[in-house]
């Protein structure tokens, strides 16, 4: 299995949990400490040190300690290789949509000019 | 938990295969029977239907019957809602980068009108 592969298994297994996605959804609006990120969430700490381990092998999430505080945020590669693949997926749905569209069109044509 | 995360949290677990991931690869280029998508795959057929039965389940793909043979598309819903959900984020990201770049050179402009 190549690299690329891979990194897709991981990165959408760590998108596939809600934590984790809200917690994505929090860094996308910036830098935040791990307390922050676990404010919202009914979890004990190991739980949350989990979630986030899984986001940082993922490559979606770096850390960085200042202190005694750990700061989360968005890797700059983040989860463009996943977006890139849903993107190639859909552009290629959507041509075969439009090339159904134009083989109907053609068809009434065809149906039309035979009356 | 709402459906809408419910939804994505499936469709992401379903992506996070490659057998998966090809063969929505394959059904993005057009419909195809069951034996078509299992062919690439070195599988009993066992593990291809409950590949499919994932896909299925996460509304990806419709599956219908003609004769003895099963054929699968892409649903029309398809990968969307994942898409969104990283477009969504992937936007915030990159604005968040631009106002970045933008107090930055903000940063810049004031060290130069100070000399």
């Amino acid at each position: 299995m190549s690299n690329y592969s891979l990194d897709l298994n991981i990165i959408f297994a760590a998108l596939s949990d809600e934590t984790r996605r809200a917690m994505i959804a929090r860094l996308s609006r910036g830098a935040a400490s791990v307390s922050e990120l676990a404010a919202p969430h009914d979890m004990a700490l190991p739980s949350i040190m989990n979630h986030l381990d899984r986001l940082e092998k993922a490559g979606l999430i770096e850390t960085s300690k200042k202190g005694r505080v750990r700061f989360c945020r968005l890797s700059p590669k983040g989860i463009a290789p996943a977006q890139h693949w849903l993107a190639q997926q859909q552009q290629l749905w959507e041509s075969r949509l439009d090339q159904f569209d134009d083989y109907i069109e053609q068809l009434a044509k065809d149906k039309s000019s035979e009356t």
